[in-house]
């Protein structure tokens, strides 16, 4: 008779739910006999547009060193994000994808006797880091799907050492502006770190949504994470970085793995970086896909959370797990949400033009089933 | 006045110091204004042969998926894996390389009320992951520079979670036989898990030293790590695997980041999990360097540390540090290893003829200056 190991797990880690991706393509094909090439997945928030010809280049520039450990401190792609956003290298922590900032924050400063802050509807990582440390979660109702950054503020205790912010959000698409940011941040107590989420502000074309980096000299307690998976076209390579105070990435960077960013992630990010005619184009389709998704669900009686990410969620007015499921036998890659509390809504991502058309004219069809 | 965030880190962190890599070529050639191609880096235990190319091939197959996620479960490489090695896939954990196992492993099962047990003059990662999570560390005195098993069995107390073992040990290159494991193993309580660290399990060419694999079966509390990093010669790429019971993969699993492994990482270990010829001449050109150092250290008159592994730890018989700098200065990299209690040694990773024998002038040349 053996051991229950799981009885000796942490306790959180006892209860935790791993995070659940989108479907990969190749799984759908194992599991209904289709070809790969018939599928369309809009299920990750991927950018369309494929990889970059610059960053296959840097890449294949890079196999020479294969052998080789990567540079830990990531000395290159450090100086090119200092001088590109106008920071001190040491208030940077690279990430093995933005995940790994949001795991580092609880790691590094979080335990059992601590609660984490964030918003319903927000995105699923905040609950698992929180929980793999055993604190506890302080889930804050929505406003308008949105986060309600007065029921946060409200909610933060003398217990609360993290408040995760994402903007714009991920599944919603809603997003915060200026003031509202600036008058959360004047109220939150200085020992509370608030990670401001910023996975999809490239996405962002609008002045309202305010930038974090400008309010890093003001805050130091405000951590902003970004990634290179979305509008940069790299989530294969998990590449996310952390920007904050030097002595909170002092923190996050004793924790961090030696070589958590591999050497061919690195040298795809600082090409990513330089690479700014991607980035127009990836603007450029999603803004043009977005209009196709709104129009196509206003055409099909649907309504939708107004999004600024590379994302809508779609309200089906019902039950969207057996909608996702038809679509599946479609070929066609959605994401259900109601692990997000959001049962009746689909999040769909931004694809190309002739992407967009096979998810509207399969749901379509799908719904016409009734 | 800014708050101290360090002192708001958990307690482990805050004494935490992170672990020193190699130092990097392109770091020396900054600092001494060497031009990369004339330095020679024998410090991160990496393979001299370069990359094999059919990872090139695999790696170059894979850039037209760079915009997708990963596949979180690593499944083709967990298929691989599994045939060749004779186990369940429901075993196997994939890691951002074998320090990402280590540190699963202390971050799902060791709390601050918990003892971890290592051997002095072991793998730095032990503790570092141990203090992490603000656990109590246990280094128990070698014997010969090994591992000595039954102290540190008996060093066990009800408080023990984890006992880390490397077989063959970095940096000493010591290694256990297989009656001193399985007289361990029949000792160890079956709710202490025991990690048996073998990155260079792959240069062991004799039969005496053990293969964890063979006793996961009789030994439910075993976990096997193993890495790409060093005879597959992917450092750059991240890859290691824990072979384990099913319930440990289970927990290690659920405290993994989804995609820990990149996509380029999963593809490259695939590709040199098969290429079974750069193993053979990667143990060939070790088996042959080792010779050679062991020669010329014999004709300096100095000793070392008999290894199984690709590196030597070389006797100065005085203190290394002033040497490692002289070294540094001749172009050469080797690694110092007196934060693991060996002030004396230098370590050398065996290179091509041509890389040893640089190191081999070059220190002789260091030490005649007296």
């Amino acid at each position: 008779m053996s051991c229950d190991f799981l009885s000796l797990a942490r306790p959180g880690v006892q209860k935790l739910s791993p995070y659940v991706p989108g479907k990969p393509v190749e799984e759908l094909a194992r599991e209904f006999g289709l070809r790969p090439q018939d599928i369309v997945k809009l299920a990750s928030n991927e950018n369309p547009l494929g990889p970059s010809p610059a960053v296959r280049e840097a890449i294949a520039g890079a196999f020479a060193e294969l052998t080789r450990y990567p540079d830990g401190n990531g000395f290159a792609l450090k100086q090119a994000l200092a001088a590109k956003l106008g920071v001190d290298t040491a208030g940077i922590t690279l990430g093995n994808g933005s995940n790994d900032i949001l795991e580092l924050v609880t790691r590094a400063f979080v335990g059992p006797e601590h609660e984490v802050v964030f918003s319903d509807h927000a995105f699923a990582v905040y609950p698992i880091v929180t929980q793999a440390v055993g604190a506890k979660a302080v889930s804050v109702p929505a406003k308008d799907w949105g986060h309600d950054l007065d029921a946060m503020a409200a909610a933060i205790t003398p217990a609360t050492r993290v408040v995760f912010i994402a903007n714009p959000n991920n599944p919603t698409g809603t997003w915060i502006e200026r003031p509202a940011l600036e008058a959360f941040l004047d109220r939150v107590p200085e020992n509370v770190i608030v990670v401001l989420d910023e996975a999809y502000t490239e996405y962002v074309e609008t002045d309202d949504v305010p930038n974090g980096v400008d309010y890093l000299p003001r805050y130091p307690n405000l951590l902003v994470s970004r990634t290179f998976s979305k509008a940069y076209g790299l989530a294969a390579l998990r590449v996310g970085y952390g920007l904050s105070s030097p002595v909170i990435a002092d923190a996050l960077n004793r924790v961090r793995q030696p070589f958590n960013v591999n050497s061919l992630a690195l040298a795809a990010a600082l090409a990513a970086l330089q690479d700014e005619a991607y980035l127009i184009e990836s603007r450029r389709i999603n803004r043009q896909g977005m209009q196709q998704l709104e129009d196509g669900c206003a055409a099909l009686g649907l309504s939708w959370i107004p999004s600024r990410g590379n994302f809508l969620a779609i309200d089906l007015g019902r039950e969207a797990a057996p909608v996702f499921q038809a679509l599946l036998r479609e070929g066609v890659i959605v994401r259900p949400v109601a692990n997000y509390g959001m049962p009746n809504h689909l999040r769909v991502t931004i694809g190309l033009p002739e992407e967009n058309q096979r998810f509207l004219d399969a749901l379509k069809q799908v719904l016409s089933r009734g």
